[in-house]
């Protein structure tokens, strides 16, 4: 007799067995399927970065800052600011210029402590210089760059305003500290701040600087820096000064406007009194604003002229902290 | 004998008479053209814009503004601001746009009152449409406009400062009143300001308009509103109410920025309660905001998509009025 399957009942019990579990292993796919379909919509609700951004950095170089920060004898702050700083909105990347020379970064240390919201770079210097912090470092990748003092604590909503602000003026200095220099009859400049005459132009006091301690700028202006004339380093090795005023004749010189773009900041702080190092800034030398003075005028002769400009717009967010800080009594 | 002049006595002493007279006149034109080119200087120092400007406008096109103020219904306040508006710095020429049909301008009024600092001219109107104050004037010759309504007093500080600002931002609507939008799931827009939920784009709130019965714009925006689609005369007619909203859609729609820019008033005041007249400003309508947001929706349709954007930038200006107006605890 010929092999039918029907009639087998042992293979037909077998088939009735395979067909079932067919239809089983089918249906347990399609609810498989299904079930598949449904899970990435509920991931996505929960962890939306480790789905979309490559995992190291997840803020993509042209809507973000690289923080540089130079620092020199005060480690305590330079850690206290970092735990700050590394979570700020926009923030790319941190580049320490590390100007304690000699002595071992905290580098061990740092990463013992991780994870980090984002990679910090410790560049250690062979010398101790002011201006360590204008390199252009290879490891910066953004447009922008945010420059902090190692002791000076911004709050994050005036640096997320301040970041939008520079996006919309991105060829100037937009920061918290705004400077003047004025004319004298002699022809010689002097330094300060509002404590000096107003320049006279109308009503109010003037800026002509931003000082570059707490402020964003475009990263090409540290390209730009690698170009002055050797007096202008040798201005500030001499002083171990004053490159924040270089680089706003720069910033000036280039554009043919104010260097500067002036946001008022609602919390600001000098953490100066709270390092143990015992150690305090630049500014407290008794030499520092005669100083910055001499520079101004250097400067001028080294570019053969006055390049800064006056402006006197001051912003401020609004609507922020208060939400109603314009209302007027119309 | 031939005739010599040397042997002719007469005429020899002619000669020397006319030789010496020749040497006197030039002598003297020399001594003329030496005080000529003196007497400038001292000129200059004194009246310089008589000697530089034509007489009747001391102000350049370029560097200076034509106020337009429209006026229904408020003549004593009219007048009152024309006093004050006159002498603002910068100002050009003031155009009133006469809404009080078949009534007299004081034209004659003014003129037994001058002279003036600048021309004033009034434009007596057929019929009173809000939309007058926006026509293509041909009185208008400079690049900047200052709309003012009839019942808004603005110090002269803060229209210097908002004038400067303008020429820094020249396509943008420069004012000191800023409104917004704010959308809704259902896709339907409303109109409002502070008291409004915040937009939701970071901290604080964004204003997306600002309005032009208190702001500068450029000229050139008053000939593209005569380009409009006829919609959108029908729908500043049919309500006597948002050609400022209308304008802020222009501008934004032209620019792809936000329309506007706001300068935070130091002193701005509504008159409006010191008027004889009774009548109080069409603001005072029940359905006043109820239209601004009626219109918000039909501008969207007209314009077949939404093209204001918002803003959070508020300009102060640095000094002013007190000299340390940016000082922080730093």
């Amino acid at each position: 007799r010929y092999f039918h399957f029907c009639k087998l009942p042992g293979r037909v019990m077998g088939i009735r067995l395979l067909r079932f579990t067919s239809v089983v292993i089918i249906v347990l796919l399609l609810v498989a399927g299904a079930l598949t379909a449904l899970l990435p919509n509920i991931k996505d609700d929960k962890l939306p970065n480790l789905r979309r951004e490559p995992k190291p950095q997840s803020q993509s170089a042209l809507d973000s800052f690289t923080l540089i920060m130079q620092t020199y004898n005060r480690t305590d702050l330079l850690l206290k600011l970092l735990n700050h700083y590394q979570a700020i909105p926009n923030l790319h990347k941190v580049i320490v210029v590390w100007n304690n020379i000699g002595e071992k970064t905290p580098e061990e240390m740092w990463n013992s402590l991780g994870p980090h919201p984002v990679p910090v770079v410790f560049k250690v210097q062979s010398v101790n210089r002011m201006r360590n912090r204008l390199q252009n470092f290879p490891e910066l990748e953004t447009k922008a760059v945010l420059m902090m003092d190692d002791d000076t604590l911004v709050s994050a909503h005036d640096l997320a305003f301040a970041f939008s602000v520079w996006q919309q003026f991105p060829e100037h200095i937009v920061g918290f500290v705004p400077r003047k220099h004025i004319s004298t009859p002699s022809g010689v400049y002097s330094y300060g701040s509002f404590e000096l005459q107003n320049p006279g132009f109308g009503n109010g006091d003037q800026y002509s600087m931003v000082l570059i301690g707490a402020a964003f700028f475009h990263s090409g202006y540290l390209e730009d820096f690698q170009r002055q004339p050797e007096a202008v380093y040798a201005l500030i090795d001499e002083t171990q000064n004053c490159d924040d005023i270089a680089m706003n004749f720069l910033v000036a010189k280039r554009t043919g406007k104010p260097s500067g773009v002036f946001v008022k900041p609602v919390d600001i702080r000098n953490l100066e009194k709270d390092t143990n190092s015992g150690y305090s800034g630049m500014w407290h030398r008794a030499e520092h604003l005669l100083q910055r003075s001499y520079c101004v005028n250097k400067l001028v002769s080294i570019y053969d002229g006055m390049p800064l400009k006056y402006s006197n717009i001051m912003i401020s967010q609004f609507g922020f902290p208060n939400y109603a800080n314009h209302k007027n009594k119309m």
